[in-house]
């Protein structure tokens, strides 16, 4: 059985060289922050990398007709497989973590299972969902919502990014075929279980290097589009003008203001403005809400409200529901790794997605900042060495014995 | 004598086809606005068909060494010119009127002169002034500023764009010699008057077609830095946020308000959010104000106010003193064309900056909507022709007697 002091001593050079060969990979120079966005330069540096760590492990790689990477120790046609990863993508400027911890964890912990003879011939995939933040094309878990279906592929292809080109470009660009999206029922059939291991994105994992995840708030994105009248910021008077940007203004006031009383959240990240000139009155500004909060009725009551009040036009991009992760399988990892914290999140994952189809859990690695999506983002490395030997430890336990049928499932 | 009715149906044709031929260049397909910035393909476009125009007339053409081209009609060397001319560029999406129509009101006025014979012997120059609107490199009037020296030229050479192009950059792509800047002392001692006619940008004509300009409101625009920290907008409580996005909407609201109870204008019409993701609170919200007011103690008090109660890191990029244009000169060209309106402006001109520097007068041409620095901008074309014959008259009296000394100068 994994030892997790020793499993993390042990993983520690391998996992501080995978580290170091990531790092600077779409780094921006003067941010500091990440660019990986779905299908760029950076993004096919990141999926070169993970090919080559499977390949240098002689795991069985492949690319499915949705654009995510899997790596597998035992061809996975036999089924009962269990799967670990995340994400490799990042938001504008964002941190090293989110998603790649994961990435990364998973071949560290599949070479302590190798290291200590755990891996036995059970099916175990590492997988890199791809677009999972949603930067370029506005809707995130791309790949793993079409997996499961959750994202209608003739949808997915017509997305564009704020280039105008569209998500089955893009792929093409890329030298995939965007025809192959969709629901991928013979994969997700093999699959017994699913564990993410991602850097916790709030404080709250306190004195407790990892936790487990007991749900995802529901949540979603709304573009709000306010209109007005272009006109010349030096001769028209302040009461003749169709100026959108009071407006939106008033907006992202009102927004703050309903989401602190509600106990829940919104936030308006994204802006432009149409035509974003110094003298001139916008013609438009188009600004994009992102609001969750624990319960659905007040996310609805919420978004509802903040809709109402601003006199835009509302569209909503994107919605996810609540995720209650599996009971069972939630419950044998948080014993298994001694009792450690069960906590939900706001932030959505992949892990979120895939729960409607196969049983999901996930790990949380601490974060003593609570700052993620941002440069400063961080999580120490004997914290993330923790992580390696939680995640090792529960993935020769699923292997030893995959599902345990219980009353929630 | 040039007959204004008579010189309005003569001039028809010939302004009917020149605003033809500019009506293509640089419009934007989707939203109908042009994109003539300074030192791009469409700014090239304008320039050449001045110089066409130039050399079709037979006027002896040239480009000075801040950029701006000129086309005579004699040997200004003697002295005593009479300029008129205006610009080519616009704002983002802007509209056909700003700017073109006193560079093709100019031409079409130069040939009525020739037609009745009025031109005379004593050099008439037109002019397009480079960079009227500072839409690319944030300073506006950048040509006529820095012929008058008003502008330092290693200042503007230092401007960026967006793309992060310095505006020196931009002259040597465009094929210009940007170490030639700076004030042109020969060239404003050649210039008895400088007459602009431009669209007016209100609604201030009423029932008048043409009108002369009084004065200039002063002007300026400042750059707001407000900061703050990235952050995930999904796992960051309301309270722990430092979102510089609700600091900025408050600037904006209380900009408007301050601006309505001083009778004076403040726009924010131009954004730049940091990282501008969907879901990550932003670090930093930068946002350009552009206030102007009858009075400098008024504009001053207005942008204290703001700034203090914004809380953001704020920078003058430019400022504009009032403009009062040559009394005398102003006086005569109102007599001249039959008592037709004086009114002030708050909008930026080329002939605000030379003002400083040789008599100076403005004419404007009704504008039945108000609406400018928009696709929408409109002017009727019975009185854009009786723009032209009035500029011809003016011309026809300055070039026959340049300059009345009188009190006021």
């Amino acid at each position: 059985m994994i030892d997790p002091e020793r499993a993390a001593a042990q993983a520690e050079e391998g996992f501080a060289r995978m580290w170091a060969e990531l790092l600077p990979v779409g780094r921006h120079s003067r941010s500091g922050g990440y660019r990986r966005h779905a299908w760029t330069a950076a993004d096919a540096e990141c999926r070169a990398w993970f090919e080559e760590q499977a390949r240098a492990r002689g795991l069985a790689y492949e690319v499915d007709g949705n654009g995510n990477q899997w790596a597998w120790s035992a061809d996975p046609a036999a089924g009962g497989a269990i799967v670990t990863g995340s994400h490799l993508d990042s938001v504008p400027d964002g941190g090293a973590f989110d998603g790649p911890l994961g990435v990364v964890s998973a071949f560290a912990a599949l070479d302590l299972l190798r290291e200590t003879g755990a891996a036995g011939s059970r099916p175990l995939g590492i997988v890199n969902f791809g677009d999972e933040e949603g930067a370029r094309f506005g809707v995130a878990c791309v790949g793993s919502r079409l997996m499961t279906g959750v994202l209608d592929a003739d949808r997915a292809r017509a997305l564009t990014d704020d280039g105008g080109m569209s998500l089955a470009a893009a792929m093409e660009k890329a030298g995939r075929d965007p025809s192959a999206l969709g629901r991928d029922e013979e994969r997700l059939s093999k699959i017994a279980a699913f564990v993410e291991l991602h850097v916790e994105q709030g404080r709250n994992l306190g004195d407790a290097p990892i936790g487990v995840a007991s749900a995802i708030w529901p949540h979603g994105r709304w573009r709000f589009d306010f209109h007005g009248q272009a006109n010349h910021a030096g001769t028209t008077r302040m009461e003749d003008r169709r100026d959108p940007m009071p407006a939106f203004a008033a907006a992202v006031l009102d927004a703050r203001e309903r989401a602190l009383s509600a106990g829940a959240l919104a936030t308006f990240g994204k802006v432009a403005v149409e035509p974003n000139g110094t003298n001139a009155i916008p013609s438009r500004v188009t600004a994009w809400l992102d609001s969750r909060a624990a319960d659905p009725a007040v996310l609805e009551a919420l978004v509802a409200e903040i809709t109402r009040a601003s006199g835009a036009e509302v569209v909503r991009e994107s919605y996810t529901p609540v995720v209650d992760f599996d009971g069972p399988l939630r419950d044998r990892l948080a014993g298994l790794l001694g009792g450690v914290p069960v906590l939900p999140t706001g932030a959505g994952h992949d892990a979120g997605i895939l729960a409607s189809a196969v049983p999901t859990a996930m790990l949380f690695v601490r974060n003593p900042t609570g700052v993620s999506h941002s440069p400063e983002e961080h999580a120490e490395r004997p914290d993330c060495l923790a992580g390696v030997a939680a995640l090792a430890r529960v993935l020769e336990d699923l292997l030893a014995d995959p599902v345990s049928p219980g009353p929630a499932r």
